[in-house]
């Protein structure tokens, strides 16, 4: 965490940043080591970083950060340790009522972004981030074999969620990387199907993505079945959807950018006559947050490093018929992308 | 729905304001009735709204939303809708890069915040979306009552939190309404003693605070126990905790300001000896977001009104030896408090 902090501060140098104020809880947490539930801020002033908390975090903050914790009752308190700042180092997700606070209250002449020197530390995972996620990814998987026993003709997807997520938290997880998706028949061409009340029938592509969000780290993982037997239709699109999944995870390796990465998949999908039913990008990074950088699209020309760790996710989505989608949470090393998430791809 | 929109249009029209756009996630539900998972966006233009939404939401928005729905590949579009206005409204959380992008890709000339016209909307809520909270109550007074059955020595806070979340899911709810605390012996000090892996102890404090999010609302409940029998200390500051929360309940009503309530308990414990181990609020409002307006605070002058929803927690911490809280959800009507969360304060 340490090396962490003195990259943070070249920066500022380099850029005449006379201080920084990070307010973005997962920031918080790569920095400080804790991520208090009632707000935390680090403020770095030359070299020196402080951890400022409300009252009532202070006592599990101090058992928790790895920088000095300092306790305030009214948020007043941070305008007054900024006031006239020349140039005042933000996260571009800091909300436009606190810069215009930061500007009135503390005198703040100018602001600049932080963001660039927080990504590249952050798109790169340490050795021991990287076994933090393995960890969630592990988990992951488990509760994707729970959900396809779990699917069952009748079964309400909501119940089958709820089942999962129990799972994952019983192995380990403090919750869910996000809404688990159970997203039955009609459903599965809803790319974002959040478990509803439908039942689930005989026949039904289900999709399934979920992830667990473990010691701050999440994954990411989804499979597709079908209840009984898939029909011509069904099986034709998942092994579309499975024949690029496996060539972009074969293709993946540093060197190339994440939009030629994109392009192996959708070329695929494309050339058999489903470009238009690919409607969104090949992936995302997954780290402290669930999504992050690098995006894995047609728009990100960001180069693939050793370290990075993405998802490889095609789908296929016919509105009203239904969706496949499979996807897996890799790690990019030298020899080419590690699966992380391990569960079996050929499903139908 | 229609009726909030008209109130955001004559806000623009009394305010020289010619767009409005709306983020963040809760409003984009308030105003449209859906919020797209992969981001979603209101602008109001005249007295015209529209619900922008990425691709792959829009099957999905379609079914769901109440304003009509069109769909962009790029935010570039969105950009592109709003060139040259000349005042634009903005939420007060919009973040940073979003404002400077508006000014730089748009040519926004001027922002002003709506933030007041919604909070004075979201603030007094219907007989609809009391009606809904009431039941986010009933799941978190049946995960409460399940927590206190769960609640042995030697069990693990997770199990405990993985149990009730199960449960609360079980019985409608889309997921907890923030990460479950269950914080026993020296943690139930922590006001945000999330479920951790420490095994609960014969004579610990347990400090069991949840919530449900049913059909987009929230509830919040906090209920304290004790393993075994309570020692003297546990019972004193259980009996104050206790006398503050019910003369704030009996105490609150339409009239008098969110800063005179929270005084009724903090004066109660200040009395007995304990105003230093008060550290937070009294309470807070609770709707489509689990904090919401109005704060329960000395800082709050809020003056409270029929069809507000609030809690009323008071709560002593000890650090080391143990904590004390006793939260209700209750909604304000013109004869006083009405408990929306109706588990038994009597508990030790």
């Amino acid at each position: 965490m340490k090396e962490r902090l003195e990259k943070l501060v070249k920066f500022m140098d380099e850029n005449s940043i006379d201080r920084v104020f990070i307010a973005k809880p997962v920031n918080v947490y790569y920095f400080s080591g804790t991520s208090p539930l009632g707000g935390g801020y680090i403020i770095v002033d030359g070299d020196e970083a402080t951890l400022y908390v409300p009252e009532l975090e202070y006592e599990m903050a101090k058992e928790e950060s790895k920088l000095p914790v300092v306790k305030f009752k009214k948020f007043d308190e941070i305008y007054e340790i900024l006031k006239n700042t020349e140039t005042l180092g933000i996260e571009g997700t800091l909300s436009y009522s606190m810069v215009e606070n930061f500007k009135e209250k503390s005198n703040v002449k100018e602001f600049k972004k932080i963001d660039d020197v927080i990504k590249d530390l952050r798109i790169i995972k340490t050795k021991e981030e990287i076994e933090i996620i393995e960890k969630a990814c592990e988990i992951a998987d488990k509760a994707v074999m729970a959900a396809i026993e779990e699917i069952t003709e009748g079964k309400r997807e909501r119940e089958v969620a709820a089942k999962v997520e129990y799972l994952m938290k019983m192995n380990g997880a403090e919750k869910p990387a996000f809404d688990t998706i159970i997203a039955s028949g009609h459903r599965s061409a809803l790319p974002h199907g959040v478990a509803s009340d439908k039942r689930i029938e005989r026949g039904d592509l289900v999709v399934i993505d979920l992830g667990a969000l473990y010691n701050h780290y999440n994954s990411d993982i989804t499979r597709t079945i079908v209840v009984g037997s898939p029909n011509e239709k069904q099986r034709e699109i998942y092994e579309i959807v499975l024949e690029a999944q496996k060539r972009a995870v074969e293709a993946a390796k540093p060197g190339m950018t994440a939009k030629e990465l994109d392009s192996i998949a959708r070329e695929i999908i494309k050339e058999y006559g489903y470009g238009d039913y690919f409607i969104h990008s090949l992936g995302h990074g997954v780290g402290l947050e669930i999504h992050e950088w690098p995006r894995i699209s047609q728009y990100d020309e960001t180069v693939l490093k050793e370290g990075m760790v993405i998802t490889i996710e095609p789908g296929i989505y016919i509105p009203k018929l239904g969706g496949v989608r499979i996807e897996d949470t890799v790690l990019i090393t030298e020899n080419g992308a590690k699966r992380l998430t391990k569960t079996e791809r050929e499903l139908l």
